[in-house]
């Protein structure tokens, strides 16, 4: 007999749901304390998004919304995002945070996020042209947005200038040399104002690819070798044409120990003490550091067992830590979450096309979509949970593997899913917490047709990003290109 | 003194080439026993195009085309093939396995790759709607596709079946109910061929998310657990509406070893002949199995002191392997390359964007591109080799890390790369055998447009994919959204 099944008819009984007036948690596991021992349980309810309930045959409604009956309209795969949950993380990043503080929208961005996002309050970080691009043209003015980047070209700088982004964190000296070349030929009265971004030192304890802290890192400038202090000097001297406004550091990528955060904010401390005496010095006034940004990287549960500080907590956290280590209540504190804010307001359905019982050795239960919507598993080993869009909270004795339909074996969802023992062809497959660097980081391998976005709210749902047709993956192609004529 | 430089008095002084005559390896390396034994030394030779050689300024020629000017016109990061190189290899395919073996497209594919692989006597397969859609889009015939998956849908199978594909190969039971159904209620009066993909048991040595042919796969139907013969019976019963022309098999990617492939070539030999007194019994004549695939998975050289054999090579393996293990003359042997036919034909043109020398660390050197174009290092931890377009035969003996200009630490294109002393930004710096998964895995990551693709040849040009823009980017937005209609 299956454990930890929880019955149908534990489910809460919804009619229409207005997702605005609904309490976080509401969906609460009702056997919390057996659910954490057993991966057999039903889908952890916490990891599903804030206005998911059961409907009364046991499906899944998010924003109002029956996850069927919308997948039934719009197909599979699709990446489905709890609206009102991205508004509420907005809110509370701003309320925590403060105005100034940016989402990182790397994680999760198309023009209707990047209006959401400032709607609530948020500035929005933008690291490469297309990412301004996208921006802008959903109506974010320039002055709520934040240039990153290690490798801005001197294209993307001029535009960044030129239509007069808030901020621009530099990243090299290389960069230095190019924004000033910029913004000495720019008419535009005002300067651009920096942050340098600084590479602390240290080693947050995360996943090697997204560590981005410690002193081997191709970000920022050093602490240790003193390029840091260097450019701050080139960028204050007399006559230099950017305005050095803050300092900027990013330990890394889902981090769960907010120590990691307090001491690369006590380490920042440090040195905004330093360039404090060194810019008074210099420039016979108070320094002008205003801002200091501690970056992203507040970790996020993926899976059952695994458990983050809420973004409120985060930012606590690091005002202590600034308080404590000296940063003056003038200096502004404040950061830039992505994952945060995107990854678990966002789920993905897929169908079921095959399920392969390879005795003794593993189930594979293979979907519609696979590495080109969800890569992380495949660069990262990360792990997700997976459930039934049918029967939410359904026991999940059956472990099997998720695949997709990649023509390639690292092509896994979930390595190790748990899903009910009726699992069948057809079924509507869900993977929750895939609201970040799914949709960011898709691809067209196999020319496999990116899926679409669908936001749902009060009952509605709507899709914000089309699913991409294989006449789509034409586009680009030149069936008749003649030579290219020489320069 | 930097060891190993190679005076551009050695380069190879051309004038317009006529790259169709050019035997393979005109540029070889003068030093061939010193490369090999140190990684400072010119980038070998011998992993750049066919067609390549060296101008009288010490650039490179591919084509008949030099890179510097091309890339001055087209900008970076682009993708350069050696358009007659993809034709020589594909020849040298067909010849090596006679008609029949087919190009697997998954590698690399775009309108003009599928015409050109047609055009020189390949097959193409393909395994999703999608690249069935391009290589039909690009006029190739269907009676030249061959549509391979583990998880192909109904539509994708029912389109298939409708534009009358050559061979679809089955990849587990799900998909043999599917067929049937389609094939039985088709109007199409021929009947579908199928090939059974077998799942040998052999494990390939090469990276665990390449290795496919174990019995631990989410591919095909396992010899061990009797499911291939299951397949077998199934699709060759009284009255089944699908002919079971053949057997295939995949032992993965990137496999240097012949021996692996022999050793797979046993096993199939020995289902062949198991199959073959059950389906005469069965069928009162001779056996249906007309056809045993072998797949691909040829290895292909990336860096220095890395070696593989030719396409030719492994097919006398093959073949030799077949014979000896008494594959019949009336069962036809066949492989399905891509990589060994694109991989070492394309390399990729990239701008130095900024150098970060962190002292006692590393060396991080920018460039304009990254994990979007190229996600196999990130992904695979796979190496490749460097160097400047404008000194191809120059000394490297400076150490770097390549990295993209995404935000993200394992944005790395070169982890240990060799570069020329006087690297400086604005350096056009090119990654040879990068033909295979790059553009097929690209992604819009951080919003950075994918790069364009050029054919050269005989020192034409030819954009065939052109650079995708930030205005694409928007391609898909649906600024105004309105509520999906409920079914």
């Amino acid at each position: 007999m299956p454990d930890a099944v929880i019955p149908h008819g534990a489910s809460v009984d919804v009619g229409p749901v207005d997702a605005t007036d609904m309490p976080t948690g509401l969906l609460a596991d009702p056997h919390p304390e057996k659910a954490a021992h057993t991966r057999s349980g039903p889908v952890p309810l916490r990891l599903l998004p804030d206005t998911a309930v059961v409907s009364p045959e046991g499906g899944l409604i998010v924003g109002g919304v029956d996850l069927q009956e919308l997948i039934a309209t719009v197909g599979t795969p699709a990446f489905v995002y709890d609206e009102e949950q991205l508004r509420r993380r907005c809110r509370e990043t701003v309320q925590a945070w403060g105005r100034g503080v940016a989402y990182a929208s790397k994680a999760f961005l198309c023009q209707a996020m990047a209006r959401l996002a400032f709607e609530e309050g948020m500035m929005l970080d933008v690291s490469t042209e297309g990412e301004l691009h996208v921006a802008l043209s959903a109506g974010v003015p320039a002055n709520s947005l934040v240039v990153h980047g290690n490798n801005k070209s001197y294209v993307e700088l001029a535009r960044a200038v030129e239509v007069g982004v808030a901020r621009i964190i530099v990243d090299s000296f290389d960069e230095i040399d190019r924004l000033e070349a910029i913004a000495s030929a720019s008419a535009s009265v005002k300067r651009p104002q920096v942050l340098i971004r600084v590479t602390p030192g240290i080693e947050a304890h995360t996943h090697e690819y997204v560590m981005t802290g410690q002193d081997d890192s191709k970000f920022g400038f050093g602490l240790a070798s003193g390029a840091a202090r260097e450019a701050a000097s080139i960028l204050s001297r007399s006559g230099a044409p950017l305005d050095l406004v803050g300092l900027h550091a990013h330990i890394g990528s889902q981090i769960f120990s907010l120590s990691s955060f307090d001491k690369a904010t006590a380490v920042m401390a440090g040195f905004l003490a330093d360039l404090t005496t060194m810019l008074d010095t210099r420039l016979g006034g108070p320094g002008s550091i205003k801002e200091i940004c501690m970056g992203g990287g507040l970790g996020v549960a993926y899976v059952e067992g695994e458990d983050s500080p809420s973004i409120t907590q985060w930012a606590r956290a690091v005002r202590s830590a600034g308080a404590l280590a000296g940063i003056p209540d003038s200096v502004r504190l404040t950061a830039e979450p992505g994952r945060a804010i995107v990854a678990a307001a966002g789920l993905t359905a897929y169908t079921v096309g095959t399920i392969k019982d390879i005795p003794g050795v593993r189930t594979y239960v293979s979907v519609d979509g696979g590495m080109s919507d969800n890569p992380r598993p495949v660069l990262y080993g990360s792990g997700y949970e997976a459930f039934l869009a049918r029967c939410v909270t359904a026991g999940r004795p059956q472990r099997v593997t998720v695949v997709g339909k990649h023509c390639e074996s690292g092509d896994v969802i979930v390595r190790d899913a748990q899903l009910p023992e009726d699992l069948a062809v057809g079924d509507v497959l869900v993977t929750p917490v895939t609201g970040a660097y799914g949709h960011s980081m898709a691809s067209n391998y196999n020319k496999v047709p990116r899926p679409p976005v669908i936001f749902v709210r009060d009952g509605v749902a709507r899709e914000v990003v089309r699913r991409e047709s294989v006449a789509d993956l034409l586009a680009l192609e030149m069936p008749d290109a003649g030579p290219i004529p020489s320069r």
